[in-house]
């Protein structure tokens, strides 16, 4: 193994657009980076995790096709490698074994290959690194398909340590990891503490790591210290482009990086942006480049994420026209602007719906932000629908066919409310965007998706529910952030800032006197945050906790004044039981056929917070918190 | 450790209804029974795995309120063991130390109490057994929320071996497994084979483990087999009840059973009853009871677990009254029959929805139905409605605000249908539903959920489809079965068996002239069944090779001749591509929206069937294959 101590290596990290699904693609997309790669005189070019198979696939692991296909694009990566070290993920079979489910051994796994071999650690089993950590929380479900490093010594008897070992190419001693063996802390074992008193001249880890806001940060910090660890270069390479679970979409912003040995981040690839950072590396240990200074700025990230994962979502489904059900109100504003941003102005279509409720303030903003908006606008009323269905329903006997048990059935003022609601979702946006040639959008926010404050089949539908991983007040900081940076000019109307958030489905709800939503933002937005997003979730009885102790705004981080919203005790409680309720009862119902979510931060609904439909739980430590507080009449 | 080798114990699974998320309801019931078993002279009182929190309780795991309560409920059980081994489930917590997603750590546990103490296994760090096999394919999620005995031994670094040990009580040794532990085929460990080596009285192995269909044959075999090698006694509790995943609602029918030292089941108690069964169990091997024949029945077992399954669904959500569309086919009309056998005559309610397209003779079968069945009936035309959304949307015309991009929007025939579609659910169903006084049903089967073949806020709308995991031709069994056996007459008329299956929404679906759904059955079911619910899923490369081979309907199981429905090569590849687009395309855009589905058989769609949204893939292999049997034409 012959390590050059002194020169310098030209590295290339491939910060690859990965489709997932479809190897030969992707395949197609590698075989032309080798050969660019090789007439630029790269000695080692390395692509991201799973960068022939996609890695959020869902079951599709299960097909042996698929399996036998990604396999022979691995090959076809080998051959070409003439000249050069390649590193890239894939799946990793072992056919003459099988996982502990039964089903064929994969393993999720780093290739390494040069002049037509693949050349695998040390002296473990196979011609690959298999990936050591596997995640299976939040949106993670590798164990769920591969067998890992931890298993095969387990299998094979031998200490973890003996299959851990660095991959010696020709030239270059490369330890090889997988992104998760990078974030060790929660873990009995770390594989790179195991390698790092090995001797090696880079380290390499192939990452597939969904975008979340914020997370560059948290990743430096555990990158620079792997790094500095190692005392060696440290090469970063992640994925761009978007995978999905199903319910929830996730955005991949690369973010690709080197780190010298030191710990310094010094070459930082753009994020959401497919292309290749060349460098070459000193292998001596000497410091290299300038440090970078990595900056976080919430709103600018889920801005652009959101843009970007919208996009890549509509041409995933092949989508070019977009319908809005634009309400006047902020949610709808935001999304039809994110979506003027991605569409042309013939491609947007804005559609006002108003009932009796409906104010002429709410319904004049809308039309101004689709002037604002240059795109196209409908006003499209549900009075005469909505009566129709009243006159047939609304008094409708029903008996068995011999005339027994009539009874007359009666449209209450809230089944009236969800009537509209529907009306326009399924009657008329379902029919004009088919019409339009294109889909119509969900503009649910996520506290409003907290408590399934939204009528399933109404304001619930729509092909993608882009902002409904953004509480009330981050859709309003969009708004704000798109009038002053994205557009440079107010599109969203300051109206829409400044109406009173309401469904507008019944005269309670008269915005024109103030009335609207019953969540009061900015307490419900801090409140729900911590049902759903903490690492640890809380329950009615930290909260009642909290609220004894006096200490709950400042552990909600809520700047107001929770009495200023309650003015006694059990108005706090009825509040507080009101929304759980509905949280963890009718929420989870609609949650279930809600539309894909994207995600833009950690916990998004859907794969990232699993739900079982049970109802409402509270603690007997709630109970009894409530007694003493409430006394026996409650 | 006294094992007393020539006596009897009195032993007692107790078949325990759990409701998962309510640990202290759960905790109540088993403290009553406990009570109840020490009067009765028990000795060994066996609860089912997860006893005490429940099992699929999705993320709720991760709120430390809920684990706080679940390990105060395991404390009252202890205290209430007073001259009696109580065997239970529980989440077994070391609030020191932590899961490897760094949350509090947390394992899948077998409790053994008597007098107020617990006892764990041999030297092992903790007063329970923690389970070591943890599933995490299908439906088994166990390795996101739970630390195993595999990881223990890592980390404390000690052999496996060294943690599985039998637990001694005053005058028992008992070998404590937990579900998963026993089913251990393909894993690298068996935790009974190590067991099964030392000294002990009697083998418990706790479950909560979901019906399907047939599986109770398999379990058998399985478990008959371990006995045998442990050559003593080994007892099986299962739960009761059903759990669900979110998307999907599992049954559990307990089946509870104890096998001797030879592995003959001698006592299986009724599936889907809660209860308790008693036996004096002889300790030093000798036979006992008469060995159990074993008899499985599909559709026997189907229609008890989904009457069993829909019940349990309504009484969690607090349902009584149930609204069916009754279209006059077969699907709603054995939905309409299952809800019959729940709920009283006022408590169903049919509503057929003619529109013009609509034959008498399908409207005759609803009604006709509704009569059998006795419940309440009422039509419902939708012509009036669909016609104003027609007149309202069909010639509208969009522009922008200043009149720029003008363009007129136009309803296709399609686009009709899905109008008509979503008028019977969103419009009609939903109101009627909520004015009748409970929810409606989704009527959708697994060939429809399969391709999509429904439409989103139309047909796949509903509270719940509880057919959804039956294809045609077992919707049909079911059907028959129903009307011979579980009512004894035909309520189901003969006209919805012989009815062309059809959507009859326009005039190409016209069932007077014999038209109707594009699906062939029952060729398709075959199909989709094999793309859907092996353990190894096909493709269309495997399709296509069959095809070639002439082993199409073998490999299928198909009855019929292939030829038949397509009389070329390019037709048949045409049907194929179609479906197979639908159900890697819309169809699972569909599901995503789709009601929970109550499962009955492997590979469910929703948490058994994870997807993910990419579009049909189609191999290399299977293109060549094409293109040699069509030529470069295709």
């Amino acid at each position: 193994m012959s390590v050059k101590r002194n020169s310098t290596i030209r590295v290339r990290l491939a910060q690859m657009d990965v489709v997932p699904g479809r190897p030969a693609d992707n395949t197609e997309t590698m075989l032309k980076a080798v050969a660019e790669a090789r007439r630029d005189g790269v000695a080692l070019l390395v692509f991201p995790e799973m960068s022939i198979p996609g890695y959020l696939i869902g079951d599709a692991w299960e097909r042996e096709a698929f399996l036998r296909e990604c396999e022979a694009c691995g090959q076809a990566i080998r051959e070409a490698s003439d000249r050069i070290v390649v590193v890239f993920g894939n799946v990793g079979l072992d056919w003459d074994k099988h996982n502990e489910d039964g089903r064929v051994r994969k393993y999720n796994a780093c290739f390494v290959a040069e002049d037509r071999r693949f050349m695998g650690p040390g002296n473990g089993p196979y011609a690959f690194v298999p990936k050591t950590l596997l995640p299976n929380y939040r949106e993670f479900d590798d164990s769920r398909y591969f067998y890992d490093t931890r298993r095969l010594a387990e299998e094979r008897g031998v200490p973890l340590g003996s299959l851990l070992k660095p991959v010696e190419t020709r030239n270059l001693s490369l330890a090889c990891v997988l992104c998760e063996d990078a974030w060790d802390a929660d873990y009995a074992v770390s594989p790179l503490a195991v390698l790092a008193d090995q001797s090696f001249d880079l380290a390499v880890n192939i990452s597939c790591s969904p975008f979340t806001v914020n997370k560059n940060g948290k990743r430096n910090r555990v990158f620079s210290a792997q790094a500095e660890r190692l005392r060696r270069p440290l090469i970063y390479v992640n994925t761009v482009g978007i995978q999905n679970n199903g319910k929830t979409v996730y955005t991949f912003d690369g973010s690709s990086c080197i780190y010298d040995g030191l710990g310094h981040q010094v070459r930082l690839q753009p994020a959401f942006e497919p292309g290749c950072l060349t460098l070459d590396v000193p292998l001596n240990g000497a410091l290299f480049g300038d440090p970078i200074d990595l900056r976080e700025d919430g709103v600018a990230e889920i801005d652009q994420a959101l843009v970007y994962g919208t996009r890549r979502f509509m041409e995933q489904c092949g989508v070019n026209r977009v319908t809005v059900g634009a309400s006047g109100g902020i949610d709808s504003a935001v999304v039809a602007a994110l979506y003027r941003r991605i569409l042309g102005p013939d491609q947007v279509l804005l559609v006002n719906m108003p009932s009796r409720f409906n104010s002429g303030a709410t319904i004049a903003l809308a039309r101004q932000l689709a002037e604002n908006l240059e795109c196209l606008y409908a006003e499209v009323p549900i009075e005469d629908s909505v009566r129709l269905t009243v006159r047939q329903l609304g008094d409708l006997i029903v008996s068995d066919v011999a005339g027994r048990w009539p009874q007359r059935l009666c449209l209450s003022e809230s089944m009236l409310e969800n009537v509209q609601a529907r009306d326009r979702s399924s009657r008329v946006l379902a029919a004009v965007s088919c019409a339009f040639g294109g889909v119509f959008t969900c503009n649910a926010n996520k506290a409003e998706a907290t408590v399934g404050y939204t009528t399933l089949y109404g304001d619930l539908g729509g092909y993608l529910a882009n902002i409904a991983d953004l509480w009330k007040g981050e859709v309003y900081a969009l708004g704000r952030y798109m009038n002053d940076t994205s557009f440079g000019r107010p599109v969203i109307p300051g109206g829409c800032f400044t109406v009173t958030p309401s469904a507008e489905l019944s005269s309670a709800q008269n915005v024109d006197e103030g009335k609207g939503d019953p969540l009061i933002y900015p307490y419900h937005d801090c409140l729900f945050r911590h049902w759903v997003e903490p690492w640890q979730r809380s329950t009615p009885e930290e909260i009642l906790d909290w609220y004894v102790a006096g200490t709950l705004e400042r552990n909600l981080g809520y700047a107001g004044q929770v009495a200023g919203h309650f003015s006694t005790a059990r108005a706090f409680v009825a509040d507080l039981e009101r929304w759980w309720n509905l949280y963890q009862g009718l929420g989870v119902a609609k949650r279930i056929q809600a539309p894909p979510i994207l995600a833009v931060k950690r916990r998004a609904f859907g794969f990232d917070h699993r739900e079982s439909q049970m109802g409402a739980w509270y603690s007997r430590r709630y109970q009894e918190l409530k007694l003493a507080l409430l006394g026996a009449a409650s």
